[in-house]
This record gives C-alpha cells, structure tokens and sequence, in this order.
C-alpha cells in the first residue's frame, strides 16, 4: 500500500546510476520524498573523463560532473546528500556520517548505486605517496598535479583506462605501461591488440608479460620492481581493473552472484523486496549469453537507472541487458568491442569462429584514409554473431552499428545486407563490416 | 539443363551492380563465359565521388574507377568490351556496337545493369554549351576545366548531388543553386533539411521555391531564368534527379513497375525467366514499406549484383532490399538518413509520429563537440521505427546504427536499450538516439 504522501527512496550513491534513478522516480512522483546519499563531494561524476582530464582536453573536475548539486536539488526535487556516508542499514532506516554527524533517515525503497573501485595490487604498497590507484573522480586533481611536476611515470595495467592514461600523458612524458598479459587491451583477441601494441610501443615503454612484485620507496614511491626488470618512478598510476563495492549491501543481507556483484532480476531487484541495485555494484545480463553478468560502464548504469526508477515508481519495465560495448583510442588510433571477443565466446560454450579482415574505411579513392581492421565472431551453428572488434580509422560506426545488430541477435547475413550508406569520404561502397561477413560466409559455406 | 562446358552471360553495363554481378558469376563459375558490354570507356565507376573530383579531393577521374578493366580481364576473368553500346536484343544472342562495329553475342542469361541518367529539366536547353547534367562520369573532366574558367556557375537542384557539388565548388567561386521546393535536400523533412538551409545560406546564393522556365545564351549558357529572377551563368549544372536506364529492357520485353525501374522479384530475376536486373535501373524492395520501389544507389547495387551473380551461378539468395540510407555532409556539417521522412511514412499509409531532438554530439565536458539534431518518425500503432534523419556532428555512426536497426525492424524500445558505446571525445553517456527514443516513449505513453 502507497500513503497518499507517497513512498520515501533512499539512494545510496550518487554517480550515474543512483542519479538517473532519482531523477526518474521524482519525475513519474513528483511529490515522493527521494534521498540520495553521496560519499564524495560530487554527483553525476564521471570517471570515464579522468583521463581528459590530466590530458589537459577538460580543465576543471568539476567539468567532468553532468550535472552539479544545486541542479539535482532545485530542478528536480532531489535531496541530495553530499560528504554523506551510509554506515549501517536496517529494515526502514539507514544511518548516515554526514558531515561529521550521524544521522537516521528513513526509506520505504532501497537502491544500491554504490559504484566500483579500482583494484589495487595486492602487494601492500598502495599507500605509499606517488601511488594512486585512479578510480574516483576526488583524486584525480592531486594526481595531475604530481604528473606535471614529475617526468618518471609507471602505469601499471593496460585496459581500456591504463591505455588512455598511457595516451594523456605520453604526449609530454616519456611513460613506462606494465601489461601482465601478451598484450594491451587484455578483453581483444590478439588479432586487434596487436594493431595496437605495435603502434603504443612506439609512443610508450610497452612491457608485455610483466608481474609487478614490489613497489619501493622511502618518503614517496622510487621504483617498481617487476619479475623482469626495475622502472625508476615519480608517479606509479595502477589501472589493473576494478571490484564492485557491495560490502553496505551483503552487511544488510542482499545477496551477490557468481561474478562478486549484486544479483538483481530483470527488474532490478535485489534478493529483499522494494531494494534495487543499479550501475557499477549490480550485475545485470549479457544480452549475447543470456547469462548474468558484471558490465560495468556508464551507458548501461544510466539506463539501469531509468529502468529501476521507473520499476520503483510503478512502471514496470524490464531491463534487456548489456553488451559490454565500448570504444577507446590511443592518439588517432580508434579501438572498440561490441559483444564478445573469440576467447569470451568460446569460455561461454559458442562453437565460435572468427574472421579478420583489413580495408579501407572509406572510399579508395578519397585521399589520407586510413585502414580499419575487423574482427567478427560468430557462432558456426546459429550463425549469429557473437562480437565485433575493430581498430584504425572509423572505428566508432562501425562498433555502433555491431551494436544494433548484436542487440537485435543478428546473424553474419544480416550484417551483409544491412544497407549502411555509402558516402566515398566516410565510408566505401562495401563497407568493412559487410566484408568481413562475405568473409564468413565463406568460412560458414553460406551461399 | 546447363552444359558441361557451362553457361554464357551477357551483362549490360559495367558499373557498380554490373561488375559486382559478374564478378560473382566468375567466382563461383570460373569456368562460364562472363561477357560485360559498358557504353562508356570506364569500368566499376563511381559517379557518386564526381563531386570530389570536382572540388580537387581526387586528382584524377581514372581514380574513382575501383578497378580499372584489365583487372577484371586479368584476375577475374570477366571479358570486359568497353566503348560497347549493346543496340539489340534477341532471343540467345544481342547486337553490340564495339568500337565502331556491329556485333553479335551468345546469351544464356541476361543480366540488365544499365543504371539511371540525370533528368533533363525538359526546357529544351541541355544542348547548349555549358549546361551539364552531372550524371556521367565522362564528362566530368569538361566540366572541372569550365567550372575552372568561368566565375558565374548555377547549380539547378539541392538533393544530394546538388548539395555536394555546391560544396565542392563554393570554396573558390560564388554559386547560385536554384530550388524549386521549399528547402535543399527534398527527401527530408524541415525539421532537418531547415538546419542545412540556415548554413547553406551563408556560402551560396541559395534560392529556394524558384522554378527555372529559361536558359538563354548564343554561342554559349549566358542566363538562367526562373519564375522570380534571371542569374547570368557561364556555367549550369543541372541535378534534379536521375531516372532508370529501361529502353533496352522494355524494348525487349521485360517489364517495369510502377516506378518506371525494371520489376525484379526476390532472386532479382525479371519478368523473362533467366534474365536478371540489378542497380540503378532495377526495382528493390523497400525495407520500410515492405513494397517494390527504387533506390537508385550504389550500395544496395552492389548487393544486388552479389545476389544475382549467386542466382544465376545457381545458389539460392534472396535479395532482402534497401532503406535508402544516405550520408552527405555540407562544410563539416554532416546530414543522413536512414528509412523514411515523416511526409514518406504518411504517403505511405503509415500512422507516423515523430520527435526532433537537438543534444551534444560527445561528452557535454569535451570541448568543441558540436550539436547534432535527430528526427525520429515511428508508427504510433505498432511502435516501430520507420526513419532517423540527423544533421551537425557525429551523424555518420548513428545513420549506421539506425541502418542495422531499422534493418532488423526494430521499435522504439530498441533504440532506447541498444547499448551504445559511451566515450567521451565522440558520444555522450546519453546517446542522442536513445534521447531521441526517451522523449518518442513520452509522446507513445510507454512507460
């Protein structure tokens, strides 16, 4: 039963997806009372713009928030907590350490947007000064500023945001990346890393197949020590990957899933009634496998956001998935993935097979294009395609078509006969993601 | 029955479709006779890059020829007769007009690929020196050496070629382009196409609702005169439109749709058993409306030169159609459309509604990111999406995505959930088609 005075909610976070679902419950119930409790001073942030940041392309943090508090508040009615804390949780009252008091707020709904932090290495060194392990946006100022003060920087790690740090700050420094793998971008096959790796080995000291061992220093970080060789560092940036942050949620009893996140249902729910989870913290289904997963990224937070809020507010809609979709690029160099990559989809059980092709992404008459190179994955049975993975020139396009197509569970035909445009100074009259499919279908003996 | 020694095909033109559908026929039948009869001395050519040759982007006309001909003689083994004008058709054989001979040839299938030509504007002028109708890629060499010479150029029509080639030559010289509807680019609605007005106003002397009744000159082109004023011209490119090449095909019997194309069915056979259509002067199926129409571009050309060479070679595949996708750009504003406009999706029966949406092209923190305003048209009943148009920045990728989704029939919610890449120097968190899909729920009532 909902009071006439409506429901109270209470968000536990204030980033993308706690936002996006305060703002959409305050829409569909505008008189509902909706709490949004933030640990840092900002909401709506984006830590996928750090890199941009210390590049020196965004000037300001504050930039980098959508949105500031006073919009949240004023505009839509949201009361937002900053410097606010969640410590304890029971059934109907939360207890918060808001600016430097405990206080007691009630709620009637619960949403978990407690967001991820980066990994660290495990090799009890993190706190000495000079290392940082770069995940929330409230330290990304001091960083930058040692950056610029510093010429010896070590970036441990080299995904997606280890490979645009390695980009920021390579255009001025000379950067040493520790990869542990055969490879950067540890998600791709070989086939498009490696396109990579040859052109970052000539902008960075790229070292592949090294385990960091031990981080030294006195005062302030020295060296870093691996199991082959010894970097002298200023700065040491670790981007080994990132954990969900459930501990608020399992204390009050919401049980997690296989993959350490919190398990929801296609509503969003959590394992207690009227408690949701949302963004970063929560899983949500890999629309390829069908199979719950841990994906997190903006895009997908933000529209689990909508979907959660809208559930919430008595709307019911369900949320389909994720694809894991992302995009990247190491000075012109585009890199993205939509779906799975070969060795994802074999784990998954496909009976996977691939095709690579390189070509022009534009017409081959216009001049100064450049090449892309596709890689498609497909399962030899169904025929559907299980991925897409590309690098070079018109990366974007291609990635954002894969997209559609993956989300619509489209087989290797339906990429031939999509009818892309063809416009010679954007794009060639077979386009590179009809190739690789006429390349499939041969693999496929289609046709 | 075919032969052991194998079947000989006579194709009629030598452009996109044509080249594709022979090769193809050479692929899997190695051993058949291919023969390809082309009017002019070019070969696999591309009038769509015409207005990069004229604006200086390619150097040479050779160049927008993707293969020249002996690469189809030598590595493909298609018998390529260029300068060859086929004047008869009969039963098993035709009348060629090679190099100043007549001719005859053998056929077992017949393949008509004798694409469209420009429309004449039907004032009995297009003799006059200096008056071009742009559709030929043989004549565009004269028609960059005039446009060189002289400083007074109209440019009668704004569709595409239009619009390009007024970008093209707008950089040196002063163009006029004369419009007889209410804005350039007539396939899209003015929510759009009044975007690309306001700029285009700026290069050009852009006259819109003007009908040309005259063009007047002695020896050559002096003045163009329309229903509101006269424009002296040294040179008149007229680009209003393109119509099927079917002379020969109706003269041989075969017949045309409503469309004044060649009608094909699924295979892209014709209404004679073993004689085939594809490109320009054929009909397609349009994706949208699930009807016969006619999509003269070069994309689809292709396709459907691969679909047909596979029927004839004797594998089964059915040509799905086309959406008549298009990207074009103005300057660095880019404009394209995937699907239908709103006025279309009404001609055709459809319960069209729509909604035009203006966000940020990339992460609103990255700066320079310019604007990109999307119109989307849905079928209130059924919820599907009928067409995307988009102009400013970043256009090209979300044509691409909505290409693959309104190939795959997709409806609203599938705009909205598709999981688009989120990277902040190229799409914001919120994608302006997912924007563009929130507020077609408000105006749908969903959720």
């Amino acid at each position: 039963m909902i009071p006439d005075e409506g429901l109270r909610v209470a968000v536990i976070g204030g980033g993308a997806g706690g936002m996006a679902t305060a703002s959409r419950i305050k829409r569909l119930k505008p008189e509902w009372v909706v709490d949004v409790f933030e640990r840092t001073n900002y909401v709506s942030h984006a830590p996928c713009g750090i890199p941009f940041y210390l590049s020196g392309l965004v000037e300001s943090i504050d930039d980098l928030c959508a949105y500031d508090v006073n919009y949240f508040r004023e505009r839509r009615g949201v009361n937002v907590h900053v410097n606010s804390e969640v410590i304890e949780i029971r059934d109907g009252e939360l207890d918060v350490y808001e600016k430097g008091e405990r206080k007691t707020y009630e709620w009637d709904r619960l949403v978990f947007a407690t967001g991820s932090r980066g990994k660290g290495l495990d090799i009890g060194c993190e706190s000495l000064e000079g290392v940082v392990c770069l995940g929330n946006i409230d330290e990304a100022p001091a960083v930058k500023e040692t950056a610029g003060r510093y010429d010896r920087i070590v970036v441990v790690g080299s995904g997606y945001i280890g490979v645009e740090i390695a980009d920021a700050l390579s255009r001025e420094k000379k950067i040493t990346v520790i990869e542990q793998g055969n490879h950067p971008l540890p998600s791709y096959d070989p086939e498009i890393a490696e396109v990579l790796m040859r052109f970052m080995s000539r902008k960075v000291n790229l070292r592949i197949n090294e385990h960091v061992v031990e981080i030294e220093g006195k005062d302030r970080v020295e060296k870093v020590i691996t199991d082959r060789g010894e970097y002298e560092a200023d700065l040491v940036i670790v981007a080994v990957g990132v954990m969900p942050n459930v501990e608020l949620a399992r204390e009050f009893g919401i049980k997690t899933g296989k993959t350490g996140a919190i398990k929801v249902n296609e509503f969003l729910e959590t394992s207690r009634e009227g408690v949701y989870a949302v963004g970063d913290c929560a899983e949500t289904r890999n629309i390829i496998t069908g199979k719950p997963d841990w994906i997190p990224l903006a895009a997908p937070a933000n529209k689990m956001g909508y979907v959660a809020g809208s559930n919430i507010a008595g709307n019911e809609m369900v949320f389909p998935g994720a694809l894991r979709c992302q995009l990247t690029s190491f000075y012109d160099m585009e890199i993205g993935k939509a779906g799975l990559s070969e060795r994802e989809a074999l784990k998954a059980g496909f009976d996977a097979v691939s095709v690579t092709i390189t070509s022009r992404s534009r017409a081959s008459y216009i001049p100064g294009g450049g090449n892309i190179t596709v890689k498609m994955v497909a399962d030899s049975e169904s025929r559907r395609v299980l991925g897409i993975q590309a690098i070079g020139a018109g990366v974007a396009k291609r990635i954002y078509a894969s997209a559609a197509l993956l989300y619509k569970e489209a087989c290797v035909e339906d990429f031939f006969f999509t009818d892309f445009p063809f416009y010679p100074p954007k794009s060639p009259v077979w386009d590179p993601l009809v190739i690789a499919a006429r390349n499939m279908f041969r693999k496929l003996d289609i046709s």
